[in-house]
C-alpha cells in the first residue's frame, strides 16, 4: 500500500460522488477514502440521515440526503451508485447527462428494453458506466479466467459452476428480488461469460423449491441447476442453492483440450484437527463480504483507472444486459420446461 | 486375506463357469481363482484359442472354445459372462433355463424391450442376475451412497458427477457402441439412481464432438452435460468427456439439506513437489483397471454371497433396464433438444 | 470494520506516538490511522527526512527527526518503537520513565542481562510493554494455540515448527543480526512457548551453512535443526532454512494424547491447473508481510485495547526474555554440539 | 497382472522355501503363491502346527515343523525366513552354508558384532541376502527418494520423517522389543539413508514416556525426537510416537536448494463430509499392513528379481546393519543425553 501511495501521489486527484450507504456503500466508501489516494470523495448522499454518521467519522465534508445535491457538485467526474435497485436507472441517466462517469451496483435492471436504452444514454453522453459484477475481481476466479485466456487449457469444452448461498434472505427480500436466476444466479451468468469469452447462445433450466416451502409460496424457487451453451461450442453447468449449511459455497472448473483448473472454497482458517474419527477443518467463510472483499477493492480500483488512462472499463452495460437476459431466458426455460435461445429474447 | 481363507474353509464352494477371457474376464478369472477361496472355477470358454494359455496358467482344468460346452458341467452353480455384448442376452437366457444363477457384464444390451424379456426369463427361472456396474463396489463412491442412505446430508437436493476418460477408444469400437450415453454415461446413470435411491423421470441432454472431428463424422459425441430430475424432486447434473488429458477423472458431489459430501480423485501417488513455480502432484490414475481394481473384486465377492446365502444381488435387471431407459432417453433428449421423461420410453 | 468504528466511536480516544518509519514502521503506521478509529497519532520521528512524505501523506502533523521530540508529546499515552534494534532499550527506558506505554518491535536486545534490566525498569514504572511477536496474532497459528489450550489435542508431546525464509537477507545485514537463531528463529522460539504454554528447559541445535557459502564465511548459519524440551515434559523440533525456492514456509503441527493438528501453507491463489503431467498449484506467498498481513494489525489492536481496558498485554518483556535466552542457548548449543538447559545461562 | 503372467511363463522359476508363518509369513506365502508366477514354493515350516492349515490351504504340499526340514529340499534356490528375530542369525548362517540365497525379515540381529558376523558368512558363501525393510517400496516413499537421486530437489538440506503408531504393542512384547528405537524407529532410520544417499554420521536423540506409565516402568520409551547429521552435510528429523489417536502416522519431506517433496497420509477413503461445523475426512489407515500392503509384494518381486538376473538386492546385509548401529547410537544418545558419533559403536 505505502509505495502506491508513493507513486501516485503526484497525479491529479479524481472527485468522487457516491449515494447510497447501505452495506455495499459503506465498503465501496471506506476503499475509497482509506485506500485509494488517487480520489478525493467530494459528497455523499443516503436518504436515511442515521447512515450519514458513518460518512462523517470518515471524514466526509458534504453529506446529503439526496442524489441529486450530490451531482450539483460540478466537480465531481464519477458517481458511485449504491443506492437500491429500483433507483439505477434514473441515477444512471441523470449522471450520464451530467457528463459524470458512473459505477453502478448490479443489477442495473430487470428489463431488458430498459437496460438497452440506459445504454444507449450513457453512450450519447460518452461517459463510462461499469457495473458491480464483482467476482471477476477476485484473484482466484481471475486465475480461472487466464488459464482460458492464456490457452493453456486449450479450447475450453466444459465450464461448471458452483455457487450456493449460506442462507436465504428474508421472504420479504426475495419477494422484490426478480426470483432466484435475477437476483443469485446473475452472478454466475456473468462468470460464465466471463471465464468463456464468448457469448451464450441457449440455456435450459431447471429450479425447485427444497429448501423452504415459503420460498416456494411465493413463487420463487431455492435450487437451480441450469446448462448454458455458448458460440464457440461450448457448455456449462450452474448449480445453486439458497442454504449450504456448510457456508459459502463458491467454485469454477473449466475443463477444456489441453487441460482443466478449478478453484477451491475459502476456509475460515488453513488448520486441520486430527482425531479418531478423522481429519476436521473448519467452515467454509459464511459471508460474501469475507469471502470477497478483496474484490470490491479492485473494482473500484480499476474503474478509477479506466477514468484516469481514458480505458475501457473492464464490466460495462453490455455485460449487464447479457446477464439479464441469460436470467430471463433461464425463467422462461424452466416455467416453459425446454431450451430458450437468447435471440427469443433479445430478437435479432 | 488370511482370515477370510480361515473363516470361509468349512463353508461349501460354490461352483462357477465363465465365459469370455478379455480384458474384464481375465480380471473377474484371476479374483476368483486366487482371492475367493469360496468358489471352483470348474470351466471356462472363449471363441478365440489364444486366450485359453492365460486360464491354463491359473490351473483351469476345463477350457473350451464354447458357452454350450461350459454349460453342460452340470455341477455349476453360477455363470460369469464376460463375452461380447451381443452374446449376452442368449447367454443369460441358456444359463436361466439351465438353473444356473447369472454374473453379467453391462451392458445387457441397447432395447429396453428385450432386457424387460430377459428379465423375465431371469424372474421365470428363479435364478439370481446380476449386472456389472462394478462402481457401485468402489469403496469412496459405496461411502457418498452412505452419506445420503444414512441421512447425514438430509434430503438430497443437488447431484453432481464428474466422468471423464482419459482418451477416447478406436472409432471403430464407437461404431458399434450405441453412442456415448449407451456405452460411457450409462456408469454414471446408475451411478445416480444409486446414489439417490430414487428413480429418474426426466432426462435433457446436451452433446457435442469437440474432442475429435472423427467422433463427430460416425453421429457419436465426446462431450456431454446431462440433467436428470428424479421422483424425490431432487436433481443431477452428470458431464462428460472422452479425452481428459490429465488422466480418469471420477468425482461425485451430493448436497442435501444438512450437509455436502464429495470424493477426491486418484493421483498415481501421494507426493507433491514444490518448486519456484509451485506444487505439482502426480498425474491422476489414467486407467479404468487401476482406479476401480477393488470393485471387481467386491462386487464378484458380493455375487457369490448373495448366491451362498439366498440374498437379493445388490445390482439386478432393473437396474440395467433403468441406466439403459435412461441413456435412450438422453439420446432422444439430444436429437430433439427438449427434456424426455423416462414414461415416453417405458410406456406406463 | 464498519461496525467497529460505530461501536468505538464514543470512547476516550488513545493519544499515540511512532518512531522509525522502515518497512515495519509504515505497516504500523497504516493500521494506526486507517483501521484504529480508537487512536490517534499525536507525532512520529524517524532520523531520515525521507521517510516524512509517507507520514505526511497519511495526515499525520507532527513529524520530527528525533525520538525525543515525539515524547515531549505530554498527551501521548503510548509509544510505538519501530526503530532500529540498537536503539530499542534507550527508547523504551525513556518511554517508560515518561509514564507511557510501549509497544517495541523484536528484538529488544540480544544479551540477557540488558533485557532483565529493561524489564525492572518497566515494572518500576507501572507502564505496559508489549513486544512484537506478530506471528502469535494469525488466525492460524492462534487456531492451533487454541488446540493446546482447549485441551482439544489432549496432553502436548510433539511440537513440530517448520520455518522457511524465501531468500537470505543480504550478507550485510546478516553480519549485525546475531546469527539465524537471535534473528529468525526468535520467532520460532516464542511460537514453541506461546503453543505449548510451557516453559522450555534445554535445547539442543544443529546448525549448517549450505545455502550461500558467504553466510558460512561470516561465521553464521542458514540451515537448523532444534530440538527444544519443555517443563511439561513435552518437546519440539524446529528446521529452519534461510532460502525456500518454493516461498515462505510457515507450518506447525502439535501433536498429543488425544489428537493433532497442523495448518497449511498459503499459497497464491487457491487454484489448480491439472494437465498431462499431473495437477499444478500456485506458489506459496513470498513475503512475509503479505502472509503476515492481519497479525500486525491484530497485535497493535490488542495493544489498545490492553490499554484502554487495563488488561495484560499479550505478549510482554518476560516472553522477549524467554526468546532471547532459548536463542542464545541454541547458539552455545551449536557451537559446543552438546544440549545446553536455559538454567546456565539464566542461572536460578 | 495379466500381462507379468504371460512375459514370464518362460522363465524359469524359482524354488523357494519359507519358515515362520506369523502375520508377516502368511504375507509373504500369499504373495509367492498368488501373485508370482516366477516361483514354486517347494517347502515352509512353523513349529506351531495349527498355522500348518494356513499353507495346506494355499496348496503348499510340503509343510514341516523345523527349519532345517526344508532346508532339506536339494531344489530350494531361495529361503525366506519369517520365524522370530532370535532364530534370524542361526537360519540365515544355515542357508548360506547351504548356498541358498536368503530373505530375513528385519531386524537381524540387535547387535553390532553379530551383524557383521553373519554379513561376513553371507559374503563367504557367495549368496544374497535381502533384509525386510519394505517401506522402500512403497510408491510413495519410492517417489521422494527419486526426488533427491534426480536431483530435482537439488543438494539435499533438511529430511523430517513422521512415524507414528495407532497404539502401543503388547507391554510383554515391548520387553523383548530392544526399545523403540530398535523396534519401530528402525524403520526410520533406514528410511533416512534409503531418502538421503548418504551415510549417518551422529546422532542425538531426546525419549520419554508419555503414552503409557507402563512403557516407562519397563525402561522404554513411547515418543521420541531424533536428530540425524549425514556424511553430506544434510540433517534430518524424525519424531515418534507409539500412539497416534488418529491412525497410522507416515510422512516424509525432504527439503534441497531447489525444492521440496513431501508425502501425504492415506486415509480410509477420499471423502469429504462438509456439515455446518466444518470438513471432516476419514481416519487416516490404522494398519501397517493396510498402508504398506503393495512394498511387501514389491519387495519379494525384486528379490526374485535380483535371483533371476543375479542382481544386487536391493537392501542388503551392510544397511541392516548401519540402521541397527543408528539404533543403538540414538540409544546411547538419549541415556547420556549427548550427540552420539556413529564411530564410536562401529570404530573405524
Amino acid at each position: 500500500m505505502a509505495s502506491e501511495i508513493l507513486a501516485t501521489e503526484n497525479m491529479k486527484k479524481i472527485n468522487i460522488g457516491l449515494t447510497g450507504l447501505g452495506r455495499i456503500g459503506k465498503v465501496h466508501l471506506e476503499n475509497l477514502v482509506f485506500r485509494m489516494p488517487q480520489v478525493n470523495v467530494v459528497a455523499v448522499s443516503d436518504v436515511l440521515p442515521d447512515t450519514h454518521g458513518f460518512a462523517r467519522d470518515l471524514g466526509i465534508v458534504n453529506i446529503y440526503d439526496h442524489f441529486s445535491t450530490v451531482l450539483q457538485h460540478e466537480e465531481i467526474e464519477a458517481m458511485v451508485i449504491c443506492s437500491p435497485t429500483n433507483t439505477h436507472l434514473e441515477y444512471i441517466e441523470l449522471s450520464a447527462k451530467a457528463g459524470k462517469h458512473i459505477f453502478c451496483e448490479k443489477p442495473l435492471d430487470m428489463t431488458i428494453e430498459k437496460i438497452q436504452a440506459i445504454n444507449q444514454v450513457v453512450q450519447e453522453n460518452h461517459v463510462k458506466l461499469q457495473v458491480g459484477f464483482n467476482r471477476r475481481f477476485d484473484r482466484n476466479f481471475a486465475r480461472i479466467r487466464k488459464s482460458v485466456e492464456s490457452g493453456s487449457i486449450g479450447d475450453p469444452h466444459i465450464l461448471k459452476i458452483t455457487s450456493r448461498d449460506p442462507a436465504p434472505p428474508p421472504v420479504e427480500y426475495l419477494m422484490g428480488s426478480g426470483g432466484l436466476f435475477l437476483d443469485m444466479t446473475i452472478h454466475d451468468f456473468d462468470m460464465s461469460r466471463f471465464i468463456m469469452g464468448s457469448e451464450v447462445t441457449e440455456v435450459y433450466a431447471y429450479g425447485a423449491s427444497l429448501v423452504d416451502p415459503a420460498i416456494g409460496e411465493i413463487g420463487d424457487i431455492d435450487t437451480a441447476i441450469i446448462i448454458l451453451k455458448f458460440e464457440n461450442g461450448a457448455a456449462a453447468t450452474i448449480d445453486n442453492s439458497r442454504k449450504a449449511v456448510y457456508g459459502y459455497d463458491q467454485r469454477v472448473e473449466v475443463f477444456g483440450a489441453k487441460g482443466m483448473a478449478n478453484i477451491a472454497n475459502h476456509h475460515e482458517d488453513t488448520h486441520e484437527f486430527f482425531d479418531g474419527s478423522g481429519g476436521h477443518r473448519p467452515r467454509l467463510l459464511h459471508f460474501f463480504m469475507d469471502r470477497y472483499t478483496e474484490s470490491y477493492y479492485n473494482e473500484m480500483k480499476d474503474f478509477i483507472e479506466a477514468i484516469q488512462e481514458n480505458k475501457k472499463v473492464p464490466v460495462d452495460g453490455h455485460d449487464a444486459l447479457m446477464a439479464t437476459t441469460i436470467a430471463l431466458a433461464a425463467k422462461k426455460s424452466m416455467l416453459e420446461n425446454r431450451p430458450v435461445k437468447l435471440k427469443e429474447l433479445l430478437g435479432g
